[in-house]
């Protein structure tokens, strides 16, 4: 039996996917085991990808490659960054198979997570879902939370590309809902406000937040979190330039996800 | 005659007045010829200021150092940081009795200066007034519109204290007026936005540039333009946390105004 | 009783003196209880900050304070923000009258630290010493030790104005001997580097982190701590701006003193 | 007769070179005429890179493509991203059969440049050569150069990722030498400094300026350029994250060059 964990990625031409593809044939103690996606099949996905053969040939079937996962004497991962549309079955295949699932695509309803978790709890099976694999990324929201304990004042800055379309990003959204969670009344006035060009003052988010989106080319993804109290500031950024930053969780949640029973939702629950 | 360039300071014991006497006092080539103020009247100003005697009594008439300074077989300059209300009366005094304004005082309406401008052409006086004293924002204006001729895309952000009442910052607006000016359609959108919370993407101002004014404490007066275009951000900021940065552009106006014949208005025809 | 902490502020005309007894002052729980200096003996110590009659007279003997203090129903804390050479007897004096020391002095050696302790030790009595009050900075340092656990790259910029003479800044190198302690070996080697001019990559310091020293006027005290891997950076950083911001951690120190029964070395045991 | 510029490109397989290939295509004013290389000799270019057909074959030999090129009614501009051994044959070619030369090659001995610019003024032909066509690094050094006027402190801050090996990096070098080139002594002490670590305050350049040299991964290519007086501080910053960000300072030297009677060096004489 291997010591390296065997992973199937589903999408692995995707962006994601063919990260995924790398970073798991890099990392020490983890295996490509098979690699799903609708091109391609039966090719080999290094020579698809460029990086040279790595004796994977593709597979246009989930269903296939668990059974064969099925009959591993150690457990097996299954990372999907595929379609909203897919993604559900997806899972649920792959827990029926006792193939672990981690999972990045986004677009999961509240009730779709919540049915999955029931699905997992049943099986006794570990499951990941997580909308943002970034590390750093929560590693700054929970220096956040942690600062919202000494600091009253708090605005978010989200710096992305302009093709862009949506403001704010999902993800200082999310960041300002953690914060208000903490039930704390933040950014007191000390002051009348008037806003002389209307949205000055950026978005009201939870919490009473503001949010500020730029939007530039040659921006890729940034936000900065910024504490305020009387002569001091106290400012978190992130900067994304690549989604290798994304591979390092990925491969924590593959260590982590084998050891659980339970679906978890959000990789801040896995630090 | 003197090498020095003797200054009368109005105001002279507001926050702005102050460091005037000092840096007049400080400066090689200028020394404080009256200080003037409605309080401390015939004390030391130097004494009231806390740094030592200067041999200058504060005055409470502008007319009587007026005339003084009338009789000087050399061009003495009146610097003014006093009040909207008693600015343009100021200005015309100084005019009317040969002193070279050097002024401040914001507020002054627009046929207010017009009047003023006038009344400096006839008497072929030279005068300075000036909204913003600070070199350093001068300086980053000037870069932000060449920078302009180069990039189509452009945001502002401006960061100030919490007990700032008013957003955008009034630096902030003028700043994007003077890229406006260019004539240049900026920031031609690349998708169709969608604003998920209101004032997001900040204000729009001049020529089509977004502004984000972030307000907390421990923030003083901070000013970001950043330029984008594919694979590149340029960004200009400026950081004020002293009145003391607005003094080398005062001594720069006292130096230049005893060499003009009319009145100029913005630091940056100075420059 | 009353409900709010007697405090006794020695050096209370000093830099960091005057905004202790302006912040106990202000603050809802704490009451200005006696203020020690050398000068101005006699007089209102809130007259002489020109902050308005305080009705506390500036008292030259921390003795006759102390024996006061002793006398009280209710525990009474000291704030030291004096000398080296003063501030050992004074934590001594206190401990010794049942007064609860709360001591920012620097200076202090480690015998003469472990000495207080075992005082504090014998006598069951809360003592704090802290080289930095300043809350924002130990979040920083905890947001920086725990990313170390997920980031192997790390380096220092601390930016001062030009009149600090000693580079690096000790809470620079204190930063990086936090880190160091975790006993990781950071910022492994990617390439053979060369420095075409000496110093370009800064200072080794503990744990093999560089810690790079900008010096110019208009700065006043910053630091950044940055973490960098594949695709992305997370960076944490603090600006100071006013000696106020290191009020909130004297509060704090106060607040927790009266609940200790040893001495306590470093704010961050505090949080 | 064609109203865009023919654009041989050589070296375009190279990471520059087939940036140059599609921004050539791309522009309005430009069209590719030739493409070589010494790779996939005859294939299409655009094949090759995989942007689809652009009906140009990769041809193996300049002198074939300058041959054909001296026969149009024309002005041919050539752009060389190639090797240090190649790039000064590429250019004696290039002018003999009366190409306009647009270089970005570096590795060119000041002779080297000595010798091409007489053979250019000799032809009357113009020529560019450009250590760095990024027009933000250009646009930052010339607001640099105005703002030393002003101000007398500055320091530099370069973050790379840690692959590069060298330190400081060339642009952060030559930053400072067009900032020295002024005569101005930069930054005269205010105390008498001392480095508690060797190295914390950066490099010594050109002019007194200190340079600081960070190599982090997730960090690309950043240049800060910091000026401080009292009371303020004056940033300048250039963020690269993609090639792209050299191409419109290519189209600039490609619209110029073919006006131009003798041979340029530095893409700040363009601007």
């Amino acid at each position: 039996m291997s010591m390296q964990i065997p992973v199937i990625v589903v999408g692995a031409l995707g962006k994601m996917g063919r990260e995924v593809v790398k970073a798991v044939q890099h990392a020490p103690d983890t295996q490509l085991y098979a690699a799903v996606d609708r091109h391609h099949i039966g090719e080999d996905v290094g020579e698809v990808l460029g990086v040279g053969a790595l004796e994977v040939p593709l597979s246009g079937s989930l269903q296939e490659v668990c059974v064969a996962a099925a009959q591993e004497k150690q457990p097996v991962v299954m990372v999907d960054f595929t379609h909203p549309q897919a993604v559900y079955e997806n899972v649920r295949m792959a827990i029926a198979y006792g193939v672990y699932p981690v999972v990045g695509t986004t677009g999961l309803s509240h009730d779709q997570i919540a049915d999955l978790a029931e699905f997992a709890d049943k099986a006794e099976m570990g499951a990941v879902i997580a909308p943002n694999f970034s590390i750093g990324m929560v590693l700054l929201q929970e220096a956040a939370i942690r600062a919202s304990q000494y600091f009253d004042h708090v605005e978010i800055i989200e710096l992305h590309h302009n093709q862009k379309a949506d403001a704010p990003s999902g993800t200082a959204v999310q960041t300002a809902q953690r914060l208000a969670e903490l039930g704390k009344p933040f950014n007191p006035a000390q002051v009348e406000e008037t806003e002389h060009l209307a949205g000055a003052r950026g978005a009201h988010a939870s919490g009473n937040i503001r949010i500020h989106s730029v939007r530039l080319p040659g921006l890729i993804a940034h936000q900065e979190v910024i504490f305020g109290s009387a002569g001091q500031v106290y400012t978190l950024r992130h900067d994304t330039s690549d989604r290798q930053c994304y591979m390092p969780g990925v491969l924590l949640a593959i260590r982590k996800v084998i050891h659980l029973k339970r679906l978890i939702y959000g990789l801040e629950k896995l630090l």
